[in-house]
């Protein structure tokens, strides 16, 4: 059972105002849950169904109820295994920044902003350094499409301009206008900002850029999607590891 | 001023078994509206703002209607520009197969059909040959998250494994397991099937492929969505073009 305290409390959280009021984000569906389950990060609460406690071995107090019950709270159309209430991490400077770091200027797109975690995992990076206008990590869709791969990556949100004050490495951008990835040379120790598809890199961090790259177009289309580009361009960084 | 009639009739276009009673689809928004003028697709009807007549120069017969009478139609959440009732084109076999051909097997989720024909427009392809279970291009998010490369893209929709049969040029496949990417040498005139991230290429398609390609993964994401893949390997595909 869940209480109409805890429903209303649960329906907040869909909210940033309230995710960063409370400290705490929202997981959802089995897979989510199961990922998250086994991480390090703390469950304040966990509602799942009899389903599927009886399916996983669940070590955590939790809840039963009804699926009709979780598909109330829940930002899923369709949940028939649970949610939980988790405590959001510090927002804290990487401490190893190391090899490839990824700078994200105002990508605003959740679908896009958890595509370009889930690649950064696929890849191997271990930071992702966010403008304060890019979309909240503890998003619902952001978290969803990661496909569970916020919990390798380390995102730090700060003052983009600030932080590269101090950043002594090599920063590549992607731009429409630039040296080709193909054949461009990437340092080990470096970063690379991806902009807006809409507004491109802002131009206060323009400063830091020590070399455009572009994605070379043989067709018509006008632009690539800010996760397409990373996509792209971190496969062109890690080809030759 | 749109008629009851008329705004029921656009409404149910959102629906694809409309759609496809009808052969007709929507384009919405300021950016659509103008890369579907310059097209040569048939518009059945345009409704669209005062502002927006005012700010573009338009031959076509419209329908000035006000922005809250366009959104009560649309299925964006905000369109200050206008919406077209637009002719379907037919479903014709590709004639002209040089080069590569995109095969996708079941991709559903339309953001990510949309963002490969974007991708394939990008590349220069020419047609993407879609199973029949594969989203429909008619569907009011494929056709925005193209961002308009479905006026330079043909989609072909079939049953993939009757098209294959006479098809004799290599055919590659994206996989979990295959050869690595980077080091495959593609042949000019062939194909490359991807499949859907949760069900892979479906058996039946498997006796056509003639080599499967994967993305050398460094870190820990379990897979890759098709867009993505879809968007490496053809970068790879076209790196020495």
């Amino acid at each position: 059972m869940i209480t109409k305290h805890q429903q209303k409390y649960i329906q907040s959280l869909h909210n940033k105002k309230y995710r960063t009021e409370y400290g705490e984000f929202l997981v959802e569906g089995e897979k989510g849950l199961l990922e998250l389950l086994a991480s390090d990060f703390e469950i304040v609460e966990l509602f799942c169904t009899a389903d599927f406690l009886e399916k996983n071995k669940i070590k955590e107090a939790v809840t039963v109820t009804s699926q009709v019950q979780i598909e109330q709270i829940s930002t899923f159309k369709s949940n028939n295994s649970g949610i939980a209430v988790v405590k959001q991490k510090a927002n804290l400077t990487p401490k190893n920044l190391e090899g490839l770091t990824l700078f994200l200027d105002n990508i605003n797109d959740p679908g896009n902003l958890g595509t370009i975690i889930r690649l950064a995992d696929w890849y191997g990076l271990e930071n992702i350094i966010c403008s304060e206008n890019t979309v909240e990590l503890y998003n619902p869709k952001v978290i969803s499409s990661t496909m569970g791969s916020y919990l390798n990556i380390h995102c730090f949100y700060t003052n983009l301009s600030d932080f590269l004050k101090n950043w002594k490495s090599p920063l590549y951008a992607a731009d429409l206008v630039g040296a080709n990835v193909h054949k461009q040379v990437f340092e080990e120790k470096s970063g690379i900002i991806i902009g807006s598809e809409s507004h491109g890199i802002s131009e206060s961090l323009k400063p830091f850029i020590s070399q455009n790259v572009t994605i070379p177009k043989i067709g018509k289309a006008e632009s690539l999607n800010a996760a397409m580009a990373t996509a792209i361009i971190l496969d062109n960084i890690f080809r030759d590891v």
